[in-house]
This record gives structure tokens, sequence and C-alpha cells, in this order.
């Protein structure tokens, strides 16, 4: 089997995303809400009809797309239409999981803006919107990554128990599924390890520094609490990488 | 007093990108050195005769220009003939700090590819080109933002003593200058800070992780122990920030 569908290197992956997830929470934290950013009128004239944080986020994209990023099978872009690598292909020996079309960004988008940052960021704006952008984007990669990482990790679980998930996949049951793919006791020590990491992590991060009115500054630090980021990752993270898990294993069909 | 200069805000926002720099020192040691990401001969026809790193550096800087990056007065690109912003400029009640030309990203490059880097990554190829220059780039904005921070200390410190600073700036003694800006003990709980930091930060890295042959991958965890981090400190992050005081106070000449 690929070395990538063994359970314990599925399961360090995952761990390290969350160091990754939660830096990038506690970066993004620093600033305000800041609306603006998210509003395609708001600078619609110098970012061709997109947000400000979607524009940073589509150019960011076509960099990343020349530097290979969207061969990998477990990175999905944001945006369509991204040039071509600049670097040759790696050669793969054997992809770990199956083609596919699963792309959950649009829905983690909505999320990420509608949900997260609410919960994340003090409500107002503190006028830091490319700093508050560039954040986002980190989040947004990061969280991206990690959901769609259910690909392998679907991979792995059916590849244990191929003849019960292929029944399940023929009936199209999604409930099924994934009552197939959930293990409570798995989210448990999950929620609980964030818990900890985002107390250890954010520890020095109390009080108020100013960054002062710089363009990209360093804003001003809010502490993030565990219970936030155990929040975020129990009610969405969890469940949309749970969703491209499903709709994973339903391309099966 | 522009608060930006309030040593307790200083010394707060340093204490921040403390956080940022490990973390992004910690990410890029997941990958082998890649020696070929710093050669201009390796992807030349691709990246208009750069390096790979240095061409996505550019690129990025490009993005972030745009944002409005380079208007802060503690930030400074590596890149020139950068475009101009697309937001409008923040409306500066007073610059913390004097106009002036320090930039010492060109030094910054030289000691990250030649000092840092061998410092902190196995040596070797592991062909995660894109994903080693990602962590590249973070790194070096981190740095860059470290070291030049450094105009907003010794503008801090000047207006503590202006007399007394001002001699010492007419002979433009340097010697005499980095005594002047230099306090042990602040260095020394520094180290300290950072070597407990880095053993928290680092703390389940241990261990391989094969994040597999994919384009922009997870890589493989490599542990960073905390005297890596407290030696690149000591070494090369300090006496930058260092040679940035200096530079911007002999400015006043």
């Amino acid at each position: 089997m690929n070395p990538q569908l063994l359970v314990e290197n599925i399961r360090g992956v995952l761990i390290r995303l969350e160091e990754t997830i939660i830096f990038a929470l506690i970066e993004r934290a620093q600033f305000a809400r800041n609306e603006p950013t998210y509003q395609t009128e708001a600078f619609a004239g110098a970012t061709g009809g997109r947000s400000l944080m979607t524009y940073l986020l589509h150019e960011t994209e076509c960099i990343h797309a020349r530097m290979r990023r969207y061969t990998s099978p477990d990175e999905r872009p944001f945006s369509d239409g991204l040039p071509a690598p600049i670097l040759p292909t790696l050669g793969y020996e054997e992809s770990p999981i199956r083609a596919n079309t699963v792309n959950f960004n649009d829905r983690l988008l909505e999320v990420y803006v509608g949900e997260i940052v609410p919960c994340l960021c003090v409500s107002g704006d503190d006028g830091q919107y490319g700093s508050s952008s560039v954040c986002d984007v980190s989040c947004l990669q990061a969280l991206s990554h990690r959901i769609h990482y259910g690909m392998l990790v679907a991979e792995s679980k059916y590849r244990q128990a191929p003849a019960e998930f292929d029944a399940a996949v023929t009936t199209g049951d999604r409930d099924v599924l994934e009552r197939m793919i959930t293990h409570p006791q798995v989210e448990a020590a999950l929620l609980k390890r964030v818990e900890s990491k985002t107390r250890h992590h954010g520890w020095d991060l109390n009080g108020e520094i100013p960054g002062g009115k710089s363009g990209l500054g360093s804003g001003r630090a809010s502490k993030v609490s565990p219970q936030t980021v155990v929040g975020l990752y129990r009610d969405w993270i969890i469940p949309l990488t749970k969703s491209v898990e499903v709709a994973y294993l339903l391309e099966r069909r």
C-alpha cells in the first residue's frame, strides 16, 4: 500500500496541519473582522470585480499554480483558470487516491467568511485590510489542505473494508457512509489536543499590541480562546472533512 | 510620543514576531535544504533568470505591494520596481520614524540562504521545491519585518537620550552606537524566551511524517532543536537588527 495511506502517516499529517491551522487562526485574530475586504463592491475597480480578499487569494493561487501546488493529490484550488506549472511535474509512482472531482472550496469560503471570521475576530474595522487579507489566504489554504486530506483519509478507510464500503456506496446512502467514517473517540482526542495546543500557542498574545497605522501592520493581538478553536474544529473543520470523505467515496459509484 | 515608539509596545511587537519567526522556521525545517531552488541557473528559463525561490519572493512582493505592504514604515521589500498599491494609502497622523534609505534585505537574503537554511534543514534534496520555497518566502518576510523593526527600536532609544546619540552620530562611530543600543540582559531574556517557545511549538514534530511526492506536500517533519533557533537569533537575527538600528541612526548625520 502507498505509505501515504497508512493510518499512522495520515494521522501524522493531520496533527501537523493542526499547528499550521491554529497558528494561522491566531494570526488572523490580531485584526478586526474588516468586512469591506469581503465585499465585491468595495474595491471592484482595482480587483476586477472581486473582493479584496478573493483577489489576493486568486493572485496567490496563480503563483502557487506555477509552483505546481495543484498537481498534488491533496490540494485543490479556489480559483479556475490557473496558469500551468513552471516546474516539471513530479513523477508519481502511484497516486494514493483515485482521480476525482471533489472540491469543497466554495463551501469552505462561505463558511470561513460567514462563520469562522466572525467567531475569531472582534467586530469592526481596523483599516488593516492588506494584513488581514494576507492572513485570510493563509487560513484558507491551511483549511483547504486539511479538509481535502479527507480524500486520503477516505481512501485509507475504504481499503480497510472495501466490501462494506462498496455496499454503502452502491446504495448512495450518505448517512450510512458518514457513520462508517466517524470515530467519536478519535474526534474527542482531536478536540482535546486542539484545545491544549491553542492554549500553548496563544500564551503570550494577551493584551493589546498596537501595530500602528501601517500598510500591513502587526495589528492588535487578541487572545484566541482555546474553546473558540475547538468550536471551529467541531462545527466546521471536522464536518467539512467528512463531507469531502463522503463525496470522494460516492464517486466510486 | 507616537504610541508605536513606547518601549512596552515595541517589546510587544518583537515578542509577537518571535512566534511568527519560530513557526516559519519550523515549517521550513520540514523540507530538505533543496539547493536547486536557490540556484539562478536551475530554472532560469521559467523564472526570467532568477532562482526559483527569489522568483516566488518577487511575485509575492508584487501582490503584497498592491496590498500596500511597503507603505508601512516597518516593511522593506527585497525587490525593486514593484507595482503601485491598489488600496488607498492609510492616513498617517505622524510617521513614527524619520524618512530613511535603510534596507538590509540583500544581506538578509545572503545570510538566510548561506547560514540559516543550512542550520535549519537536513542537507540534500527532497524534490519539494514549491513547498520549501513557499516556506522560504514566509521566513524571509518575517525576518525582514523583524530586523527592520530595528528602525523603530532605534528611534525609541534615540528619543530617550537625544544628546548622547547626537554626539555619537556626529562622529559616525558605529562601535559606540552599537554599545549604546545594546542591552545584554534584554538579549539574554530574549534568547531564553526563544528557547522555551521553540521547545513548546516544536513539541509534536518528532519523527518523520511522509507527505509523499506531492507538488506542494507536507514534507518530512524534522524536529527543530531550541538551540538551533537560539543560535540563529544570537548569531544573525539580533546582529542584523542592530545593524539596522545603527544604519538608521547614522542617517541623522
